[in-house]
């Protein structure tokens, strides 16, 4: 027996926006932030170290932000995961379809989206925990929960409510019981390989030329055949810094850029025209993430150059019409956007089905601790396929996580390493949040205004 | 001179879950609610009465929730009102395209939505107190400022972004030019008739049999044209109701019908066969308001019933694709989730472009009040049609404005009369605030738990 005794929620801020970390055309000031949740139990953690030492149980979640507003994201997830206090973990994690429906069954709440915007961003936080916290219940990392489930128990986690004329329940069932007789192979690909990734750490707009010559560089010389790069503020910049990354990356390794959603339609194809010549992988964000038309438009016009989007898509029935439109190459889904795993496992449903491949939005704050845990299931699972699939990674703040993601290269290209321990790899230290809990932390503590943008050095805390 | 020198927001709830006002297939228990902004000046109000008494001139703009979540939306505009504090209002009134792109530029609060959710209702508050306070600033009526404007004003205040695709600055002035010559005479005939309405007060889900029979009566005693009946919950009981509806309007009145968001896409369409057999107008909101590809589909499978949905239509982009795709036969924008007259005046545009009626979604708490500027603006200068137009009227919480919305039938059936006072109508008394403050006015004090559901008889405070 273990019960929910306590549900805690943090306002966690660090201060990216001095380094220019995380800039983009949209974007320009960014402080990583989380919203982070704690569930706390009245029963001990079994796959805590050392073993045996009775460590307590707990459930730690998050959604991601930028900075102002974290605060409106943690007040409405501590008024969602109040519901959880009391209720006994293995009932929940008997059922997750139905803790779901509870939770998104709070019709005043739900006024506030539906499903979008703060209320969804808050509920991904409290889920998230959720998962974490029925992981480790089981001893297992998340992917393993989820890939040691029959497809009859996963299907029945995912939300597919307004998705049957694209993908019914026996649709999602027959794709998921296609795979399950080879599942374990994909497993061992993965064990041995890793999972691919890309980098985006070379390409922040705010970034000088030659730190993106040398971060390019670094990139190759770490292994990437992926590397990412920010454009859409000015065209002759673009044509600038692209120039640079093809120079380093040579024609063969592939190149994608990233809008973030600030043109117009025909406006994205007109600009993609001029970029076309540096033979990019995809677009990212070509234009509003609302705009499933446009995307679809924005397609046909740049093909051959793929169209990618869905970091900020904000639920499953976006998704749905993304594919139903053909708008998408490449799905970018969010696990602190979407709401969280019984979302995120009806959207790889229907990417299986559309066959669009789903390459996963990450960095952040805890976004790659949590998307390894998500390409894992979908490959050995659901998706069942690598080709054309590479997931984000950004080398920041894994520091601030006590089961950081690890990446390396072990022969076939950087790779995220499946994770070991149990949860869903999304708890920080304790430490690390009473530094920068906001506005309270030790490091935010000196600072008088809230809207004001920090001016302390924090090369020693954020790493490039 | 006037400066703005303060901003107040405040959580006001009524409990309307009691009589069950407001109840549909999706919302059982609504308790209808205003986030509120007050923006205080240093100057004296020009209209205020009795003349000259030197009343303080304030800006009052409201959004509306349906209970729990109140608090975070009341947040968040307090946090994007505070950029107010200083500014001068009447360089603010010469360029709200300025301020409404001022106040949208926070890329760190827009990273919640974008453009929807709690973000963009508390905008759409703050915009709303904002375009009040200018028109009592000019002491006319806010329809009254805006048809005043040239084509070029107007299109200068529209958000245009995102929007090309569909319609072009020179396509939107090209609309306005057109209708800018013959605007005294539409203004002449809603000063005689004012604009015709529909009611939803006979309808809710909640109401017993003998109840709908009487209010559909009074209806029809009331001169109403057009009666709106919710659906969605149980077919049987849907056919009983629209039953006993159809008998007291008659085969030649209007009935329209509303499952707000209930159905998948498949289920929609198998339902609405049962239901043509009572000839609806249209089918409101039949599946999620994000799915544009879905409407399109029951618009196709259904006609000639219409389809009308818009009261959770988050943004322009949304209302653009709805078009495109030729997914509604109505449009039905709402004043406190589109972000002001702002987002308004380009959802006008493209509905004048596209040829599709707008019939805006009213009731709540302070939408009648805002919703008869708006479509005073579309007839005066923008749609310049009232063919298949209808604008939702629902006879409650009236009482707690200064300024109510008034209906009367002047012969043409039953119709908002143009308002005559300063402003958006939008200021609630202040004993009303005091009374139902969320959790410390005089009605909620009493109650111990924030989510118990309100069991004091309210039906003295709250109007059938």
């Amino acid at each position: 027996m273990a019960t929910i005794t306590g549900v805690r929620v943090e306002d966690v801020r660090f201060p990216t926006s001095v380094t220019a970390d995380g800039s983009d055309a949209m974007n320009k000031d960014a402080d990583y932030s989380a919203a982070y949740v704690v569930l706390e139990t009245d029963a001990t953690d079994p796959g805590a170290d050392p073993a045996g030492s009775g460590a307590p149980l707990g459930g730690y979640g998050l959604t991601f932000t930028i900075g102002r507003g974290n605060d409106i994201v943690a007040e409405a997830a501590r008024q969602q995961a109040a519901a959880l206090v009391g209720r006994d973990v293995d009932e929940i994690a008997a059922d997750m379809g139905a803790l779901y429906r509870d939770l998104t069954a709070d019709s005043q709440l739900r006024w506030l989206g539906p499903e979008k915007g703060v209320v969804h961003l808050s509920l991904a936080a409290v889920l998230n925990a959720v998962w974490d916290l029925v992981a480790r219940r089981a001893g297992k990392p998340l992917w393993r929960l989820l890939v040691d489930m029959t497809p009859e128990e996963l299907v029945d986690v995912a939300d597919l409510h307004y998705l049957s004329d694209a993908l019914t329940r026996e649709e999602a069932l027959a794709i998921l019981r296609e795979r399950a007789g080879t599942r374990q192979e994909r497993l061992d690909h993965l064990e041995r390989t890793g999972y691919p990734v890309y980098t985006t750490s070379a390409g922040w707009l705010g970034y000088s030329d030659d730190k993106l010559r040398r971060l390019c560089q670094e990139a190759v010389d770490a292994g990437y055949q992926h590397v990412k790069l920010k454009v859409g503020a000015n065209l002759a910049e673009d044509v600038r810094r692209l120039t640079i990354a093809r120079e380093v990356l040579g024609p063969d390794r592939n190149l994608m850029i990233d809008a973030n959603q600030v043109w117009d339609v025909p406006q994205a194809i007109e600009w993609m025209r001029a970029l076309a010549p540096f033979d990019p992988l995809w677009i990212e964000e070509p234009t509003s993430p609302d705009d499933i038309l446009g995307h679809a438009a924005v397609r046909r016009a740049v093909a051959p150059i793929g169209v990618a989007t869905g970091e900020h898509c904000h639920n499953r029935v976006m998704f749905k019409q993304l594919m139903q439109a053909e708008a998408i190459d490449y799905c970018q889904l969010d696990t602190g956007r979407l709401a969280s795993i019984n979302e995120i496992v009806a959207v790889l449903l229907l990417a299986a089905k559309f066959g669009v491949p789903v390459c996963p939005h990450a960095g952040g704050v805890g976004l790659c601790e949590m998307v390894q845990h998500v390409s894992v299931l979908d490959y050995v699972a659901i998706g069942g396929d690598l080709t054309g699939r590479v997931t984000e990674y950004v080398d920041h703040l894994h520091e601030h996580f006590t089961d950081p993601c690890v990446v390396a290269d072990r022969g076939a290209g950087t790779a995220y390493v499946l994770p070991a321990l149990p949860g869903y790899s999304t708890q920080m230290y304790e430490e690390s949040i009473d530094r920068f809990r906001f506005p309270q932390g030790t490091y935010w503590a000196g600072r008088t205004s809230v809207g004001d943008a920090p001016v302390r050095d924090t090369s020693e805390h954020v790493p490039h």
